[in-house]
């Protein structure tokens, strides 16, 4: 099955990803690994929630940790480029048959909420409050030296009708696998930002969320972090790398927290603005994919992923062997 | 003088810079600096020119040295959107009174010429040959390791009356030095691709080019691209730096070739994908926006430029005092 | 059982670990191996041999690659402090009851042969040609830009013998894993020249080099190297990492050539000049010595060795379960 | 005038430099400086002293800083092989004519003081308390993440003198500096811990200290020390750098605190265990021996130092002109 093409002028003009949230069953917990560990900035705080940005972030948060009773993923975030996208984009997804709603949002002034035919909760918005910049503030930066939220990956049951849809909300295909013996794509990776991408998905029970991406600037952070998590008692948490990934060519990290939810920490992806920029076409039998220097991912990595709020996953239509084939 | 206010919808959508030609008075000692020590790949080349691409764009060319008897640059060239971007271009230079023309171009087709007001010669193209990718042909890698071209830095003899000019384009300011003794602005950094420029003017005798530059992964590949130009012959070639700019965050290298072309290895600014992202203001007279650590830079670094081709500098409409002030 | 006490007047003096001569099948593959992908610098070569050294080394050879049909290593390398220090060797292996021989070696001139209680090959000398620095020469470096000969690594059936041999040398033990169970040391770490180790000895059967090893200065060099070797058709002989240490807290890789002799690329222990330093002492059961990070090691890494010239490894003394045990 | 050459059997064995004493004219400040800014550890204070070490020390201390009214180097500290040494050091300065006393010290028991011909104060030890190690106590590393104090560095008014002094204390010459016009040397360094320096010595009004300092594992930890120092208030503690050192082949930067005291942090030198490690000549006329990549040091670079305590500096024997020759 081809990729789907990129379309030029979609309906409405999304900028990027921009934040998620997350329910977390232990804040305290939460906050040591989110703030203390891995480094991010803390923007506001109550006994419910802690709001967070990464270092080179004006927007007042890109990840909102929720206590709660249920580890979930609450609403993944992009924002629009004008005012007029909003209503634009109401009126497409309502088209659609999707469901549209209005809120209020703390920080962020009016949102649309909607779900993606699968069921992924999204929000979409123009203005969330712009802070100070403190990039600059070395003495600030900690732990990983978090940058900036880089991507959302999302297991998909059906990875072509994700990858259809999004494609007509303008994301353009950077690379994807496909697997020839059932003429299906395995996993997409889609941008609007001009990396590698703003989403992808990837076949298995879904939708539930894989992981949520940090970009750091060198590898070298990474290695920080590993060493400050597995002499603080986070060891456990390290699930996947250090290692290059064939696809996006960016050195990873994988780290999951105490309720399962997964982050990448990423570098150095690669620029993608070009609209006739040519995807990469990897096969699903090719190792290197996936790790280009030949390590294997843990049977953990490929099988676990966190819930949607108000979904319930469903089987992948393809005939999947994850341990052998992923 | 307030900075120019973004503009949403321009004329014509421009996606990035793109490439620009350079001229040369001895072709083999400049394919020694630009391929063999500074590490770009040679994509065609013949007695009179060689056409060059870093590490990870698929477009044929970003950097063509041209065999010629006086240094210039000889244009500057932005990629657009879409096929109706030429058109309306074209159109909008018209109304402008600049000078428009259309040429064939090798390895881009037909290509659209024109000079800004200050006489900046430009070039518009929407497709250039795409190459396959290299950037995990590891094994290639050398040199600075440089990955993209990252943006043009002119003298301009006006600023304000340039960034006014590029703002119409869509071109949005990222930071800007304000000058508080004549409410004027000493230099502008304006992006089209979302990272801190495309293009950028500071003021000086002009139009002449300060630098172009290549972004690349890691301080430690500039370190790298150190010890070998100062092992190799080429230590008087370093002008200025390593150091960390104030102004856009980057750790940056200043290196010149034979005829005096600057270019800069710049690591690492930040996004700025988002309409509202609000500009950095810098004044004049702080020292870190230049070099963060303190360093000043040397006289040659504030005076000397290349001439672009047919076009005579005139003197900055600022009373400048270029080694106290900058 | 207690490691060894560190011997301040050993009855000879040596500086530390210097050269190794390994038999590889197929000399062409290794030139391509061990000079264009890992990095050394070739001082010598003809069709039966070629000598290498790495890039801060001034000895004329760290590594001799001979051709033969049997992969061995033929012979450890140390060197002596000063001439008297040659005859006082023999004296005391003759003491020993251990076999000792005279021979010329090329670059070296005279040499002292001679093998430890568990027939592992060695040779001492003073002298070896000295060549002119490289290290300044920055173009010449490549591949992991290996820096220098760090250390040899042994399966010894008898770890806690091996230790007692050559702690009588003078050689300290920096780092050790007891097991308590048995009341043995499952593996020893022993330096001469200043750092963590020019030995180590871990359980198994023996006597087999576990793995030579070279300094680099830079985790991102290691980075680099598997980037390369992933790329140019060597992903099958990268075994294990990059990870950390626990024991020397090294930033570490481990590669293997096609005849299965290892190499770990090796990159910041710290100093231990000092006669007082105290041993750092892991339990077996603790994971981290292996991998700080927490990543397991494959099984090849736990049970595959090379063989040394003219001596039948024997299995160890130690009830082992090396994937579990480790 | 030949360098010293090396003493294989010298009068009593000094291991490394250990540690030196600083008067600090404002301790607070003095330890915002050197702890919560550099990165050093805190391992004992009171409201006259506080005593540091470095990440991978386990010795009670490498500096201590000491209250006072005037800015001076109270001593430097060396470590002695074996209690023996410390009777033969006391027997050889005394029969050199030098002071000779023996003192109790905090941490360390019995030490010996004395000073060598120029007047510079030593202390010759043993024994330190040691303490646990935190090498692998990530979470604690900070600033410019200082691993161990590498060398000193001292203006000395006669170098051939100071040279030939330390080379009978079988300090051994790594590098030098010679000066072809007065065939005298500008400059040496010499080492007995097998890296580029434990100690050097340049010309000029002396004795004066020029420098200590610690070494690190990796540029980008210079870097992060920069961008931390120049945003909290430290810009104007940045001296010169970061650079690569022709001599040494370090990458270095040099700051002062605000009594003008001046450390280098200094990344990579190499292994120099060997006895017939031969010295690398400089020429005094070659400007790639301070800095390979061609930058000059400034004024204050050359001219300024700390004071030794109870030592009036005199002149330098060499006709010098700093600025320009060195």
């Amino acid at each position: 099955m081809p990729i789907p093409q990129p379309v030029l002028y979609p309906p409405f003009n999304i900028v990027r990803l921009s934040h998620m949230e997350l329910n977390v069953t232990d804040l305290d917990w939460a906050r040591q690994f989110y703030v203390d560990t891995f480094g991010l900035q803390v923007t506001f705080e109550d006994s419910n929630a802690i709001y967070l940005r990464a270092m080179e972030e004006r927007g007042h948060h890109c990840l909102i940790l929720q206590k709660s009773d249920s580890p979930r993923v609450n609403v993944l975030g992009f924002k629009l480029y004008d005012e007029p996208d909003l209503e634009k984009a109401a009126k497409w997804f309502e088209e659609q048959g999707l469901p549209v709603s209005w809120e209020e949002r703390p920080f962020m002034g009016k949102i649309l909420r909607t779900r993606d035919p699968m069921g992924i909760p999204l929000e979409f918005f123009v203005r969330m409050d712009l802070l100070k910049p403190i990039h600059q503030k070395y003495k600030l930066y900690h732990g990983v030296r978090p940058l900036r939220i880089d991507h959302f990956n999302m297991f998909s049951p059906d990875v072509d009708a994700s990858a259809a849809f999004y494609a007509q909300l303008g994301f353009r295909v950077t690379e994807y696998t496909a697997d020839e013996e059932t003429d299906r794509n395995w996993a997409v990776w889609m941008h609007r930002k001009g990396g590698v991408h703003d989403i992808a998905f990837t076949n298995g029970t879904g939708p539930r969320l894989h992981h949520f991406a940090f970009w750091v600037a060198n590898p070298l952070h990474i290695i920080d972090l590993l060493d400050v998590m597995s002499t603080t008692g986070y060891v456990e948490c390290i699930e996947r790398g250090p290692g290059r990934h064939g696809i996006s060519n960016a050195f990873f990290l994988y780290i999951r927290d105490r309720d399962g939810h997964r982050t990448e920490i990423y570098s150095s992806d690669y620029q993608t603005v070009d609209p006739d920029h040519e995807p990469i076409r990897w096969d699903l039998k090719d190792p290197q994919r996936q790790t280009l220097w030949g390590a294997p991912a843990p049977r953990s990595w490929f099988e676990e992923g966190s819930l949607f709020d108000s979904v319930d996953p469903r089987p992948s239509t393809l005939d999947a062997q994850p341990i052998v084939a992923p």
